[in-house]
């Protein structure tokens, strides 16, 4: 039997249905026997490297309509949902706590994301501020002023600069972005086609 | 037991998820004793009016994505695909033929709609030709000569451009766009939260 390659998911905490994906996919890939490498990413940057516009501007139509999707597939999907009351957010300071963690400890820094997601699209909190992500954290028992010190590195900000700098150089042009042996999958919705695509190796 | 509102279907026959949508949303509605109305419009006119981009645009990472997203997609619902080798194409004069055959024939109208949409899709002929449109009509049966004059007829333009302002009118940003009961659904991919809807009237 050869060996599984981990699933890459891409993804901004201020995307909903980034979170939604959060929700679903690492138990998805563990019935497959695969891990699943979480990275990340601010969509601001993808947007301004690609071109594009944000898919959720102002009141158009679109917006309305996305607006009322994210709450109906959360509950399609049974996920708790709360619209926060400020959307879109920064998220570089989450993200960049995220990768600091993640170099000691993978376990904490995945529970740390689900936390910042939920913080932010059930509780309503303003995860921009760096203020708030301290908070996540130190209930997490992670030291606080340590990870104050770290948001404020060099090496850090650099750290989830590559990051965004190897999801677009891979083609990631949204969130979320999972990819399996190199096969793309855009949005929480494409959820059936990847579990498809692990049970079969591809159809 | 109340009387069940049909369900309306707008799309651009040059959409792809249009027609994924088109081969499955008949029967998924009979199922649930609901009739569908179809309403081919423009995309380029919903797209000049809505300020939006192309969603497919050139030779961008979306763009081949979504691309290779149109196949496996087709694949995975089960229904034939073959890239058409010019795409997107303008398909006025099919949507102006399909609103013609409607006020004579709604089930010609139909089994037009589905011709023009696998003539595109399946065996890569170019429906932006009036010839292509009024050779798929004769294969129908349908009087050539006859469609040949109404396609020229101020009318029929008029009742097509009257749709599209419909279907801003009501929200649509996209292609395929299913409303039931006054809920949008954007996509073929939104057909799972369709089924729901009908089976449980909202969720």
């Amino acid at each position: 039997m050869k060996a599984q390659m981990p699933i890459d998911f891409w993804f901004d905490f201020s995307s909903p249905y980034g979170y939604l994906m959060s929700e679903k996919i690492d138990a998805l890939a563990a019935r497959y026997g695969r891990a699943v490498r979480w990275h990340p990413i601010l969509l601001g940057v993808i947007f301004q490297a690609t071109g594009a516009r944000p898919p959720v501007d102002g009141a158009s139509s679109r917006a309305s309509y996305m607006h009322n999707d994210f709450h109906r597939s959360a509950r399609h999907m049974g996920i708790p949902y709360k619209p926060p009351s400020r959307f879109p957010l920064p998220t570089q300071h989450a993200a960049r706590a995220f990768y600091w963690l993640q170099e000691q400890d993978a376990v904490l820094a995945r529970q740390f994301a689900h936390a910042v997601y939920r913080a932010f699209f059930v509780d309503d909190r303003d995860i921009s501020s760096p203020d708030t992500v301290l908070d996540i954290a130190a209930r997490l028992g992670i030291d606080r002023a340590a990870l104050a010190a770290a948001l404020q590195d060099a090496a850090l900000k650099a750290r989830l600069k590559d990051a965004c700098d190897q999801a677009l150089a891979l083609g990631v042009f949204g969130s979320p972005h999972v990819i399996i042996d190199g096969e793309p999958f855009f949005g929480a919705d494409r959820l059936p086609q990847i579990e498809r695509w692990l049970e079969s190796g591809g159809f």
